[in-house]
Order: C-alpha cells, then structure tokens, then sequence
C-alpha cells in the first residue's frame, strides 16, 4: 500500500497543495486522511466490497448523469474508471482506514479522485490536472452522505447473496445429508449432559440442520430493508441539488449493474441518520453464529476421545494432532468456527453501539458498522464453507460406540415401566447403578422378569417417536 | 411471597417427605427448590407472562389429554385450576426463581403442583392428597423440557401481540401526527452535529417515525419461528410417551385459546436444543432499542436550552426540574426511555450468551433466556408508551428560535452559487463567519449582489428537496 | 407496594397540589413520578441497598450539616429517621422503579420526602406539613447530581464487601479444599476436548481455585476508585451551595458509618459526568463470570453420566432429577451459576453503554447503571454460594471410572518414547487405535518390549509433573 | 502473502509430503493450515506483535534449552533466526490467519518451521532438510499450549507498556494543559444536556484528563497477572516432558530479553485453561473506551455550530469540511475515536465469549482472544495519540460566544436567592423565561432590586466553587 515510487506530483483542494505519490490515482483529500488518520496500519483499511461497491455506484452514478446533461465523453470515461474499480483492479489506489470520518467522506472522496483522475487518463490527460473534476463531474448529484450509505448496503447485500447464504445452503445441504445417512443409527440422548432416553444421530443432525436453515431464512429476511438505497438524499436526506427522480433512476441501474433488487429508500431522512438496517442484519447474524456455536461445541464433544471422551463421531483428520497419537484428532474446524462465531458476537455489539449513537440528520459511525458487518459476513461465510468442507462432509458415525453406549444406558429402563410397574423398574435402575451392572443383569437378579421377557420389551429402536 | 402462614402440611416426591405452609398450593419439588436456589430474592421470581403461559398450556393440555383417555372429571378440574393460573389469580403460589434449573423444570412442576392440588380441591380432596397427581394427570405426556420451551413462546408471542407492538403503533402514530403538524417549519439541518443545509421538522420526524414502522416490521417477521410449539417432543425431541398428532392437537388448542396462529414446531429437536427463535426476537429488539435511543438523544439535543442548547423543541413539563429555575425542563422521559434501551441491549448479550451454549438435546439457558426476552418486551413497551405519552405527544416546535437559527445559518450561501459562482459564495460565507455578520450583510459588503437579488435568492424553503 | 389505605392526604410541590395515600411517607414529587414512569411494575423498583445507602447518607448529612447550622432537633430527627431507612425498615415507602430521572433525581426526592415526613412524625407534627423540609432541611448543602453517585458508590462497596466478596472467599476455599483432597488422583487430561496427558484431579481442581482467587484480586483491585464519593459537587461538580470542607466532612461520616475507607473524590466533574467506576467494576464482575462459567461447565461434563458421559465427578444430588432414573443427577447448580454469568454479561454490557453516553457535566444513566451492578453483584454472590453450598462442597471423586478412563487412554505411550523411540512408540498407539486394544496389548503384540518393561515405564503417576 | 515464485519444494510432516514455495521458509504444517483454513484472507493474518513475541520466546527458550543441554551452535543459529522474527523481518513468512486451530498450534509450528529453516540456513543447510529440528530443536521442552499463551502475555504486555499507555499519557497531558489554560473561563454548566450553574471551562476538562488518568490506572492495575507467562506448563499444565526450573528461567530470560517484568505463572493449570487475565484487560479497555465516547462526544457538541449549535469550542480544522461552506469544520478526529470506542467494545464482548467457553486443561479461543485484544490495544493507542495530536492540542475556546450564552442563562438567578428571596428570585426567571428578556431587564421590571444591586450580586465567577 505504501508507494514505490520516490516521485510525486502535487494535487490540490481547497487547503491548498499537497504532494501525491506520483504512482497513485488517489489526490489532495486521500492524502490528507493519510496523514490525519494515522490509526490502524494497512489491515484497517475500507474492506474491498465497500470499494468495489463504489466502482458501481459510480459507474451507474455517471449514466444517469448523462442522461440529465453530464458531457457524454466525460461520462463514459468515468463509466470506464468506474468499472475498473468494481472490478478490484484499483484497489491499490485505496489506501485510507476504516478509522477517518464518520461519514466516510475521505473513502468517498477517494473513490471521487481516483476514478477522475483514471477517466481523465483515459481520455488523454494527465492526473492531478482535474480534467475530470471529482466533485464536479465524479460525484455530481451526491454527497458522501448518500453515496456512503447506498455503497454500505450494496456490498452488505452483495456479499450476503455471493457468499454467505450459498456457503450456508451448502453447509445445510451438507448436515442435511448427514442427518438421513443417519437415520437409522439409534443412539443415547442427552439432557443436562446426562444420560437421557434415545433418539437416532439422524434425529440429531436433523436438528442442526433446522437450525442452519432457519438461519438462511432469517439473514433473507432483513433484505428487503437492506435493499433501500440512500442514494438521492444528497447531504441531508432533502436532495437539495439533485433533480426529481434521479433517486429512483440510481436505484433502477444499481439493480441493473447487481442483478439484485435495489429500490430508492422510502424515506432518505431514516437513511442517512440511522442504520438500523444493519443492526438488524447483524442481529441476524448473531443469531446464525448462536446457532454455529451450539452445532460446533456439539460436535467436537461427540467426537471426544478417542478413548476417555463420548466418541460418537469419527471427525475427519486435516492435520497432525499430535506428533505423537495418532488416535488424536483435535476438532479444529470446530474451533475456528466457534472462535469466529465470538468474533460476529463483538461485532454485532460494536455495530449496535454505532448504530445508536446517530445524531440529528447523519449517523456518522458507518465506516465501522460497515467494516463490522462485512467482516461478520466473510468470517461467517468462509468459516461455514471451511467447516463443511473440511468437517461436517467427512464426520462418520462410530456406530459401535454409540450401540456400546446405548445398551449399557439406564435410561431404557423406561420401557419396562408398563410391563412391571414403576416401582420395580425403578428398583432395576437403581440396583445396576449401584453394582454397575446392565439393567438386564439388575432386572435377572431382582427376578422381576424372564430374559425373553427383557429383550422383547427393551427395544431403543421403539423409543424414538410417538406411539400411534 | 414468604408465607404468613405458621402451619405446615407434609408434600413428598422420590425424595421423600418435606413441609410445605399449609396456606399455599405448591408441593415438594417447588419447596426443595426454594431452598436449593436461595439467588437474588423475589423479585428475581419466574416473570408472571410464564406463569400465564403455563396456565394456557395446562389447560389446553388436560383437553388434549381428555381426548386421549383422561378421565374427564380430572380433566375438567384441571382446565379449571389451569384457567385460574391463566388469569393470574394463583401468582402468589409461584415463588421461584429464574435461577434455577436451566431446563425450567422446577417451574413446570411448579405449575403441576399448584394445578394438581387446586383441582383436586375442586373436586372436594385436599392438597398433598395427589388425588390429581402432578405428573400423572397434570403433566400427562409431557415433560419438562417441551413444556417450558413451549410456555416461553407462547409468553413471548403474547407480550409482543398485547404490549409491544400496540404500544409502538401508538408511538409511531404520533411521531408520525407530529412529522405532519410540522411539515411546514423549515429549520437547519446538522451532520456530524454541525450546521447543514436547511429541511423541515416535519421532514425530521418523518425519519423518526419510518424508524419506528420498520421497528413493528422487524419484529412482527421473526413470528413465524416464534409461533412454533415444541409441546409434544417431550424429554429429547423425539415424542416418546406421547401419541401421534398429540403435538398437532396441543398447538391447536393453544392457537384456540390464545387467538394466536401456534403451529407445532417442524423440527422438534431444534425447538428443543436451540432457542434461535429467542436470539433472533431479541436482535429486533436490540434494533428497536437502537431506534429508540436515536430518537429519544435527539429530541433532548433539539430540546435543550432554555437560553444555552439548541432549543427548536419546547418538551412538556411534567414534573418539577429544577426549585430554583422555572425554563428548565430535563427530558426525563428520553432519560428513563435510553436507559431501558441500554438495558435492552445488554439483555440482548446475556441471551446471545444463553442461546449459543445449549448442549445437545436440551439448551439449559431457557429461564434465563425467557426472563431476559420478556423483561426487554415489557421495559420496550412500557417505555414506549410513557415516552409516546409523557413526552412525544406534548412537544412543540419553537418556531421563533428555529427560524433564529436557520436565518443566521451560513449554509444558506449554497444557494448563491448559480448566480455568482462557488468562489463569491466562498468569500460571502467566510466573511460572514470571521466578522459574525450574516450573510446578507457579507454580500453587500462585498458587492456581489443587490439586496433584492440576496432576498430573491437566498430561500430556505426552495432548499428542502430535489429541483424540478 | 400499592397502599392498602382508601384516604389520601395532600402533599405539595412547586407543581400544586397532588393527593398521596395517607399511609405512605412519600410526597408529591415521588407520587408524580409513580404516575410518569409507568414502566415495569414492582419488580423494577430502586435496588434495595440504594434505598439503605440513602438511609446512610442523609444519615450523615445532616450530622456534618448540624456542625453547619442545621437546627439541632431537626438534625437529630433527621437522623433517626435516617437510620430506619438504612435499615430497611421504610422500604415500602420507595415505590419508584429505576426507568425514571437518569440523575436519579425522582429517588433523592422520595428518600427526602419520607425522611423529612417520618422525621416530622418524630417531632409530633403531621405529614405532609412540612415542619421538616425535604428540600432545605433533609437535601440541605446536596443535590441529587451529587447524592445519587454517592449512593451508588456506597451500596456498591457495601455489597462488594458484605455479600460478594465473602461468597467468593468460601467458593475458593471449598474448591482449595477440593484440590487437596482430590491430589493424589491421577486422571487423563483432555486439550481440544480431546484426549491429553495426564494430572490429577487436584491440579485440575487448583486451576479453578486460582481462577476463583485472581477473581477475588481483581474486584478488590477497582474499589479504591469505588470508595471516592462525589458528595460536595451538587448540581454540576463545583460545589455551590455547600461550604468548603463539607465534601471531605461527609466522607468521612460514610466511612464512620459503613466501616468503610470511603473518601471524597479527587475531582467532582468526574464523579458526576461519568461512571467509569461502575463500567470498570463491572468488567471485572464480567471476568469473574466468565471464570465461574468456565468452572461450571467443566463441573457439569466432568460429572456427565451416569453411564454415557464422562463421569469422573460424582455430584451432589438436590431434587429428584428424573422420577424415572435414579442415577441421572442434573447439575442444577452449575445451570443457575451460568445462567447468571450469562446475565451478568449481558448486565455489563447495559452498564458500558449507560457509561459511555454521559453528556457534559452530568451522566443520565445512574438508576440503569446502578441498578445493573447491583443486580449483578447480588446474582454473582447468591449464585457463589448456592454453588458451593449446595454442589462443590459435595463433589465426590469417581475413582475407578477415572482409574478406568486414565489407563484406557492411548496417551501413556508418550513414556515409551525414551525407550523404543518414536516411530515405535508411534506404531503401538495406531495399533491399539485401530484395533481397540490397550496398548499393552499393541505393544506385546508387536513385540517392541516386554510386558515387564511396559509395566515399568507406563507410570502415570510419573507423567504429572516436570522431570528432575 | 501470495508467494511469487513459481517454484517449490517439497517440505514434509507425519502426514507426508507437501509442496511449499520455495521463497518461503515455513514449513508442511503450515501450508497445510493455509489449505485447510482459507477464512478471511489476508488481513485476517495472526498480528505481528503475536509473531515478535513468537521471536521473543522461542530466543529464550533456546537460550534456556543450551543450558539444559542443546547443542550450542544449534542453539545459537536458532537464537539468531528468533532474532530476525522479533525485529519483524521475516514477517512475509508468517501467512496464517487467526481463524485456526484454537490453541494456536499452527501459528507455533509457523515460527518453529521458520526458525528451523532459517537457523538451518545460517548453518549452511538446506530449507526443508531439518538439519535444524522445528519441533525437536525449536520447540524443545515446549507445546503449542504453553508458548501461544505466553506470546500473547508478551505481545499484550508489549503493546500496552509501548503504544496505549504512553499515548494515553500524552493525551492525558493535554487535556490536563487545556485544563489549566482555560482555568478562568467561566461557562455555563449543563445537566440533562440542560442549562445549569456555571463552572470553569478548566473545570470541565479536568474531568476529562481526570477519565484518562484514571484510565491508565486501571490498564496498569492489570498488568500484575499478564506478566504471568504459562511457559513450562506444556501439553496440560503439569510440565511434563520440561525440567524442575525451566518454567523459572524461561520468565526470567523474557524478562530480561523485553525488560518488563515477567515472572512464572503461579498456576499453570488456570494459564492454559482459561484466559482471565485477557478478558479482565479487556475489560479495563472497555472502561477506556467508555471515558473516551463521553469525552470525544461532549467535544464535538461543544464545539458544534459554526451558528446553530454550541459552539463554545473552537475545533482544528484538518481537512476540508465541505467545499461550500468554510465555517463548517467536522470533527471527525471526535468521530475516529468513538468509532474507535465501540469497536473495543464490540472486542470486549467477543474476548468474554471466548475466555468463557474453555474446556478442561485447554481453552481453545486463544488466536481470537489475542487478535481482539491487540486490535482493541492498537486501535485505542493509535487513536489516542490522532486525537490529541489533531483535536485536543489545536482546541480554543471561543470566550465571546461563552460569555454570551453564560450571561443570558436564567440560571445565574440563584444568585438572587439570599437577597431577594426564592419566590422573587423565581418569578425573575419565570418572567425573563416568558418574555425572552435577561435576568437583569425582568428583575429591574418587577422591582425587585436595583441595577446596582443586581449587577454586584449576579457574578458568575462566585458560583464556581463552595463558600467559605
């Protein structure tokens, strides 16, 4: 991110002149938050989906321009530049933090001189000399406070529909799988950590994959208000130096550049000074990440042992556990996913912390709620990809454990009940308990009933479902 | 909730015998757990909307139970004793706390106690009798662990149907009457808390008041997860000790009863591990309050004053402020409202915390979960109401400070800029800024336009939208 | 909390007239604010230790007040009725709920109007007569921008000192003694949740101790900020309307009376604009909670069982667990405890937003943040001492399952390196894995030693500490 | 990160070979991590101060291990190669992300294998060839779960000691500057964001450098249990397979090496389980950022305006507000930080989640936990040190607009009550609060004292501090 290049021109805003990299597109006002916003180091800076969500508000930015006067040669430049940036071919030409203004003025302004300055190369001129104007011409009919929030809640949506929701649909697909390869091995169930009455390991999957699918819908459901675009409100949600309809216009060709439903926001003024939209998204995510946690901590503890834990699931072994156990295979998909799980938890406190603290016609917290948000969703995204990928596909069930554990359990003890009465099954419970015999050997003993008697009526494969 | 009874009679369960005051309902279970789980006192007790909710589950339960083979003079008597509870007429017989096993189970037999010994009054027998056994009869195909689950969602659902979202339709209704009272009054308008171009109050409100309808939105969409019942999936999911269509029945009779659509859940499993549908309910909820706290710190920034704030809104009075200073009014309705929106947020943390560490079959956060959830709905929609009440209802637009302000404001040069160019406008406004003149007086100073020409030009009320 | 009585008397504030039940101390401003801030019930009303340190304080106030002229009876009357507060016994004349004034204003008012009444009583003159004053006699030289901090500092030393803190004291000790008890049991150690080299139970048991004492240090660390009172910077931290010296006499008074080392605060801006104290108290309770968390969550797998879990943790059983298991013991106990470690995250997080959004000289979430902390460190404490009451203080070591578990485990192979190298030693693991043998067996088998030699090396008791 | 070398080598572990580039010194395992885990790119790569802690150790630790018998020249390559990691020259080598195995193993075999290769190198041996051992020869006598936990203790104990604590300091140096530069600035008081009795500017601020003085306090007051390292501890706390004493020397030579204070844990148990010392830390960070909302906040509504806000603060101006209006300065140095703030926030929860859920004698959120405190270490640091070199050192006071809103504040009619009496002196401001009149023009209509007498009674200089 830093230059190569030991020559510089100077760029110029209205605090006067200043020295550019001359290797870099970015001008006066980038390098000023370069030097003011000195926090953070290279890996703070604006998360690419936001810049490439630039590079198409711009590009459409310019169509409609021209369609209320903007010179056509000029547009097409601009249209040009712009589709560069979308494209990520720029991105060195945007060094800034997430950590500046509140507004994301200086990401905007970024995005404003760099594509003016790539378009005025394109046409045959040199940078820095404002042929094409990054307000004048860039950001015509906007303002960082429309164009900051319409590009947050395009690349929010964008990564929502590319990389979370199909990463997930496969991740449910998967356990889905699962839970019918094993629908028919019955197993202990467990309540309070302890010893319950049975259900099958498809039973349990099944519940997983409930989750995960819930999940989807719940992500989807914040949609339509993350579809809302800003775009139109200009500074302060009026549209002061925007022509009538040009909102709706921006809309349309967002939606057209993405293939995703992007509309004009119902009301600019909700737009600009809040971003519940992304702290309900958030939420949405929380949830997801809730529900990660409690199918990873299931997992690796199934898969305890291989001799001291519960060892129902053979998890696939990625890497050396041990250098010296082989038996050893340490959950460590499980693991990045939990810990990623807590990263989307903080992230979802940070971004409701931001969100609430708007003022008057500007919430100015939305580099970091963006930041927040789009990390939420690419940690959240891959670490379910790497998980059924690397995990969940491979898991195999130990049938002979869960059988070993099935049968030794107290818990079948309940099936007697109709046939020699609580009191006597209670007795058989609690006699092998004591001895740490098998509820067989206890029910022999106590002579309450005949081994044929045991076996017809001890049956897990007949405790798991209602009675018709 | 201590007895003022000095008479003991002896209740038992498999634990034996223990003394219960003779002036109360409940039975040895509730008894042990009273004094195993001596944590936080009596106003840490189970929330009354569960203690309802169990009375509509019970009943609906004993019907349900009647038609699989319950004797009906036992049923009756349990509808009956259930109905009670359903209206809250036996809260002093349930003294438990939230904290207590996560499973609530203590609660569940709690409430099988105190039906079962109700009803067996009903029918001329004394308490401790078990001539309507707790379990037996009041518990009949179920268990705790799709009960509480079951209690929790109906309690919620009916929180969020009788007291949220009513009380947020009021608050939005009036934001909304007051975006239309004042959609004549121009004012300026503040980014990053600085002077901006000018907008209408009534404008301002409206963004308010959209924050508020898409608050009812999000919350009405997490309802369909929450409108499942696990009742029926019994100790881990799978339905053992019931019969089939059991679970369909209950959710039935509960939708009957309550006039709300319960449906069973489609996966029990899940609704019984897992109570996604409570983190997610609480992340709208967390979204409201972020709303909500956006709001109410405006309108106390718009409000302040009398002679040294902003002062475009006059609040109603409601109590004295101050002893000594008759202009001062603090907001402490948006005090008491951001306080409760913090808490909701923190509130949302501890469910968050709770929904992601469920094991296995059963999530043994659930009192915990439903406590927090229910306690964030009441505060909400009681808030929501005082604020709409006590606060939103009574204020008033300043009108002569807001225009004061919006006259004196330097933004307004932006209108100048066709007629004279952005450098003149420039100079206009930085003179009026160094010399604290305005900027009328700065442009006929510098001669850059006629007085007439500034009258003609320089007009808030053109500034508040798009151009044609 | 709702009168019982039918007549009402009149009681007066700078707002008229307003009729008050005849059986309540309380006045005017506390029934205007009964009647304002609907929110909650009864279960939300001001924390009972606010109450008893408004008890103290004006205790104390008009001691140092009577040195500065405060008539001598009236002080004295004051002060009797002051000590009924802080003991409690006037508690059903607090109705207020904590979402009221954030200054907590509405409370100082109603401890004023009970203790001015009562002490009027005292001196045989009617209520509501206003022979004391609430305002000139019982607030004399405060204001409630003052009083509130200082209340909230001193319940919350008091119940750090008193409740808390002696809690955690016998928690460490029980799990101390446990660690000695439990030292000579070598056991299997588990890493990833898998498993790992050995350590005896008692090692695994100090771990919790010191987690338990660090806990201890860490809350004791944050009260020497916690003891400075804001008592003598009134209405905005400069002390007007008090004489110098007041803030450091009524200091020491609260120290006289609690036995505690309160002081006046370095500097009284900060005490009443922020609540750092509170956030940095809670975020040590927040590590304390995240410690017993991890405590009681190791507990509860430990203990899983009877026959499918872990098992190696016998623990007490309270309360009919199943009635059909007799060995199914749930771990109730470390279900409440991490319920209320959840909730006391989810409290510090309220606390930290309340925190940060003070506004100039005066922060307006004192009730919310009080209120939180409280709640957490009354939760922290009771939850501490069931815990240990009713759960560790009976945990039983299952030795032969440990015993079981600990030679079963394929890790001991990690002593036959030195001997038969690696890849040997590596070899026997893998056969014993794949095989399901011991390793023994696999050793003896591929003949790489002697079963004397086997015997000799594989000494777990060797394997728990460094070597020589 | 992406190697650009076409050419590989091939590198091996025990399960098998694996291609590596050959530019690249590490080793199998970590192109193996790099494959399995394809989570976040890039910027999600573990934090530097984690690899130069890695640097730091594994130098001692062969230093350590000479002495106990590894081979010298050995030993000393390898101390020059940990050298060159320390210095961050051999950054480019380190690839993985913190989204791993949860104990950090992958990031310790990444420094084991770099170190190996290049110690190999320095030997004149070949990368890949294992002349140099990693784990036989870097990683002697340790295990991933002793060394990640002590490099996060070092890098915590690093970042705190050279970037947030010196910064701080110099922030609090200014403000406590400000304080003494507008110690005579006499200004209204505001409570309730309402007006109040006056106070000093100086007074303000010193509650401000008072938040960040007591900040560092608390951030210090933690540093007792982060010098604690769990070197010596390896696989499970015991120290098996280490020698009595290595634990001992190890503190001692990082110590010696950093030149903080480092001593052996107490308890090595508690320093692999659980990672208290982390959240506790975070905790005092959370508090920071608290202070640092409340005072960024009240900085940017000070300084709000140029005309329609506050105004009592005159900002730098670092950067153009807006390209029409020069008066408008934004403060977005105010809006860096407290977007700073929340993220620590945000951080601070995740870091809970992660401390609370570790497992028997292995917490497994060890690279999210430490990736989130230096995030929250560095961003609060960096910030810290912008803030005040571009907001808090450039601040003014703008005395005219002061002392215009101080004089017309009807609070100043305190002054009045011991003259005229608090009825009069109330129906002075009521009248001036009415007719939008001075405190002066009401009183000399209404007669109630003379101009003299109003001008030698209401000096606002008199009310910043108790009487004599």
């Amino acid at each position: 991110m830093t230059s190569n290049s030991e020559s510089f021109r100077e760029e110029r805003d209205t605090f006067g002149p200043i020295n550019v990299p001359s290797d870099k597109l970015w001008g006066a006002q980038t390098q000023r938050s370069l030097q003011n916003f000195d926090i953070g180091g290279e890996r703070e800076r604006m998360p690419e989906p936001i810049i490439r969500a630039f590079g198409v508000l711009k590009k459409c930015a310019a169509k409609v321009n021209m369609e209320y006067g903007l010179d056509q040669s000029i547009g097409k430049a601009i249209m040009q530049a712009a589709q560069e940036v979308a494209e990520g071919k720029l991105n060195q030409h945007f060094p800034l933090v997430v950590w500046q203004t509140g507004s994301g003025t200086q990401s905007n302004m970024n995005a404003n001189e760099v594509i003016a300055n790539r378009a005025a190369e394109i046409l045959g001129h040199k940078r820095g000399e404002k042929f094409v104007h990054p307000n004048d011409h860039v950001n015509k009919s906007q303002s960082s406070n429309d164009t900051f929030p319409t590009v947050m809640h395009i690349a929010t949506a964008m990564e929502v529909n590319s990389r979370l929701i199909p990463n997930l649909k496969t991740l449910h697909a998967s356990l889905d799988s699962k839970a019918n390869e094993f629908k028919d091995i019955v197993k202990i169930g467990r309540t309070h950590t302890q010893d319950a009455t049975p259900l099958t390991l498809g039973q349990e999957f099944s519940g997983y994959s409930t989750q995960v699918k819930y999940g989807i819908d719940r992500v989807l459901g914040t949609l339509p208000r993350m579809y809302q675009l800003a775009q139109g409100g200009t500074a302060v949600g009026t549209g002061l130096n925007t022509k009538k309809g040009f909102d709706v216009k921006i809309a349309a060709a967002v939606a057209e550049e993405t293939k995703l439903p992007f509309v004009t926001a119902e009301n600019k003024f909700e737009a600009l000074a809040a971003h519940d939209a992304f702290v309900e998204t958030s939420g949405t995510l929380n949830a997801v990440a809730t529900s990660l946690m409690k199918i990873a901590n299931d997992i690796r503890f199934l898969g305890s042992g291989p001799r001291c834990g519960l060892g129902e699931l053979i998890l696939p072994e990625n890497e050396p556990g041990s250098s010296i156990m082989p038996g050893k295979v340490n959950p460590t998909q499980c693991e990045a996913l939990t810990m990623v799980c807590a990263q989307v938890m903080g992230n979802h406190v940070a971004i409701t912390v931001g969100g609430s603290n708007g003022h008057f016609e500007l919430n100015v917290f939305k580099p970091m709620m963006a930041s927040g948000l789009l990390h939420s969703l690419r940690l959240l995204g891959d670490a379910s990809a790497s998980f059924e990928k690397n995990c969940v596909k491979g898991i195999q069930a130990n049938k002979e454990r869960i059988s070993k554990l099935l049968h030794e359990s107290l818990m079948l003890v309940t099936s007697l009940n109709p046939k020699i009465g609580y009191d006597n099954a209670a007795a058989v419970a609690k006699k092998a308990h004591t001895e740490g015999s098998t509820l067989k050997e206890a029910a022999l003993k106590l002579a309450v009933l005949t081994s044929e008697e045991f076996d017809s009526l001890v049956v897990p494969e007949k405790m798991i479902g209602p009675s018709d």
